[in-house]
């Protein structure tokens, strides 16, 4: 990942600068840089040492081991010109790739620097390790209109969502001009990542919405187990694994020919807030609730039988030749077979957000998936599933946003330079 | 902690197993009550193995090592007897023993059990150790009523809280007649508990209002590093520590003349939901932040010098014969000698709770301390705070809650036996 050429970028820009020092105290002398990763004495594979780097041919978080918590962040641009949405996407670019190598945001960091300046750096994340932190960052279609010169490289894949049966969207759940999924096997490292992007920008873009999540519902590795969801189900059991090379290649990564050039290599992130009334869901007999899945809730066997990994046989039938996976179970709806072989690649979150005026626990899935083209991966399957999927009884959709998460920057670069200098 | 009386309870009340059992299909033979940890193969004490018993002289959750995650919720208790009040706090003490050791809330669990019943654990915890869990139930000021013949109960000491200058409480954040806090190293686990006890206690009592809490900010004994709050401080370097007996016993235990028997081993708990205005502290200089906390941001070293640890000078003076340590820093107002010797034992969590229509992080410190007496330690040390301390401008109080932690239950007893039985 880091065949990249050398970095040229000095770090953060005179704005960046500015909107950190407050009153104008700059200090001098800002580090240049750095490779990725290559200060981090700790890195490693596993663990809460695990770093990943910043700069490569994709961006990170897309296919790396889900990670366990995340902090989700769409953002609005202020009234700024092109070249001060570069140089944003620069500033964060810079300081992503330090924080990812578990670094302070900035080069002098939260405790040292100019005293009387505040600094690059707000400290919270100061002894944590890198903790696989990643950080990705994508554009929503609303960036793509007269105010930077972008209305004609939009992708067609990019479309406006579509209303699906039974959408029950809060505006203020809802789009976003750019986007950051930060995701850590430390809350307190996700958090320090969004807060820190969302300072640099001051002035520049600020929140719309956000979203902390804590339990991975997906696994994108064969090394890791299947978490579970607040349905208490095994979730992710048929999701695509990083070692599937040649179905990530067909289903997650943009190819050359698939539309505009700068987004070879990228991919399409939906987020969907979907909040799960548990309480009803919890009144319903473990029957019930397994006829909706199409599993068993222990293991995780289709109900065709198995164990967790066997494939599901949507022809197996059972007493009076009923199918033994029913056909309006979310297996059964979900699964490539009945959406003409679509599928996508998930990293679903669990969320709490405390409780409702009738003392309800605010809770579901924040569910995130990337593919190659949203009109025939997540539009089709969602309209099969909005329309037919017996789960939908427990489920209302809040939130919604599309994003086109350009490749991977170059070492150095910032991600967004093939939009803005091709 | 395991000296107490063989367990006699069998199982969830009849209520309980009504309410679970949804149309009222009930399964029969349900497990005795199991001895804490007994069943739990893996324990040990450290990491997602570690586990602690719910039955003991004092309720765990208090000088327990601090867990890195929590989920606190207030209830409402509904119209109900005192006869049903005492059946919710024994089924959510009989739940609570077997949650602690790693197992479902009910004797079947989520994946078993009769088909046509509601399972009586919600399953999203099942493959996932103990991780530390611990359950601490609490009781407020308002349970102390007629409707449960509790009025002449009430200890002086769980006194309503006074009007704290600039708090800008939230009437939805406010009291609770019962309350719980889970701790865990995994917040799945805390999750999975809250939503269990508030599924169990379905019509008998309701969430009033809850919140998750990502990172510690506290240590409580000497082998955890201190962590920081979202100041980017270091956070509770000088709070008390579990290896501290004497301090522990004078400050955090009531003792056997301090009020009603029935609080005797227990602790006064209080909640405070502050918010922190992030922002804008992370717009002032480096210079402002160090002199306002009283120490300094890498290390936490108190400004009249030494390392962490190293005991603050507030005698020690600098430059125009200025104390190094300001008088209205929090690290002087927050001292013991600034409080007639007052201390209390903390155990706080950071918080982010996505962000305002202003697009600022709606992010701080959910404060949780245990004492003694709430007259003598919380509410002068929150009086000299309010009124004095230099962070007031960088804090809004907008939750609260104040609840008797009565003495842990006797083996197979239930959590307030000692208030409803003598």
């Amino acid at each position: 990942m880091n065949d990249a050429p050398a970095p040229d970028r000095r770090g953060l820009s005179r704005r960046g600068l500015f909107g950190l020092a407050g009153a104008g105290v700059v200090g001098a002398g800002l580090g240049t840089g750095i490779t990725a990763g290559a200060h981090n004495a700790n890195a490693s594979a596993s663990g809460a040492a695990a770093s990943y780097p910043f700069f490569g041919t994709h961006q990170a978080g897309i296919v790396t081991p889900a990670q366990d918590r995340l902090h989700f962040a769409a953002f609005d641009v202020s009234d700024i010109t092109r070249e001060e949405l570069i140089e944003l996407l620069g500033d964060w670019s810079y300081a992503a790739n330090r924080m990812t190598a578990g670094l302070g945001a900035g080069s002098y960091g939260p405790a040292s620097g100019p005293y009387d300046a505040p600094p690059d750096d707000t400290g919270e994340a100061l002894d944590l390790p890198p903790s696989g932190l990643t950080i990705t960052i994508g554009f929503g279609p609303s960036l793509f209109d007269d105010r930077f010169g972008l209305a004609g490289k939009r992708p067609d894949a990019l479309i406006d969502l579509p209303h699906f049966p039974g959408d029950a969207l809060i505006d203020t759940l809802v789009g976003g001009d750019l986007c950051i999924q930060a995701c850590s096997d430390d809350p307190q490292v996700a958090v320090h990542a969004i807060r820190n992007l969302s300072r640099i920008a001051f002035g520049r873009a600020s929140l719309r919405w956000s979203q902390l999540g804590f339990g991975r519902t997906s696994s994108t590795t064969r090394a890791q187990a299947t978490p579970r969801n607040l349905f208490g189900f095994k979730d992710g059991t048929a999701n695509m694994r990083a070692e599937d090379t040649a179905e990530i290649s067909k289903q997650v990564w943009v190819g050359s020919g698939d539309g505009p050039s700068w987004m070879t290599g990228g991919s399409y992130l939906v987020a969907r807030k979907i909040r799960m009334t548990i309480e009803t869901w919890d009144r319903t007999a473990l029957r019930e609730q397994e006829t909706v899945v199409g599993r068993t809730k222990g293991v995780g066997a289709p109900l065709s039988g198995g164990t967790e990994f066997t494939a599901p046989d949507f022809a197996a039938t059972g007493r009076a030749d009923e199918p033994l996976i029913s056909d309006s179970s979310h297996v059964k709806l979900a699964h490539p077979s009945s959406n003409g072989g679509a599928t996508l690649l998930r990293r679903g979150y669990n969320f709490v957000d405390g409780n409702d005026d009738l003392g309800r626990l605010n809770a579901g899935l924040f569910f995130l998936c990337f593919q190659r083209d949203p009109r025939t991966q997540f539009v089709p399957l969602q309209l099969n599933l909005a329309k037919n999927d017996a789960m939908n009884e427990y489920l209302r959709h809040v939130g919604s946003g599309i994003f086109a998460v350009p490749p991977g920057a170059a070492n150095g670069s910032y991600v967004g330079a093939s939009l803005f200098e091709t």
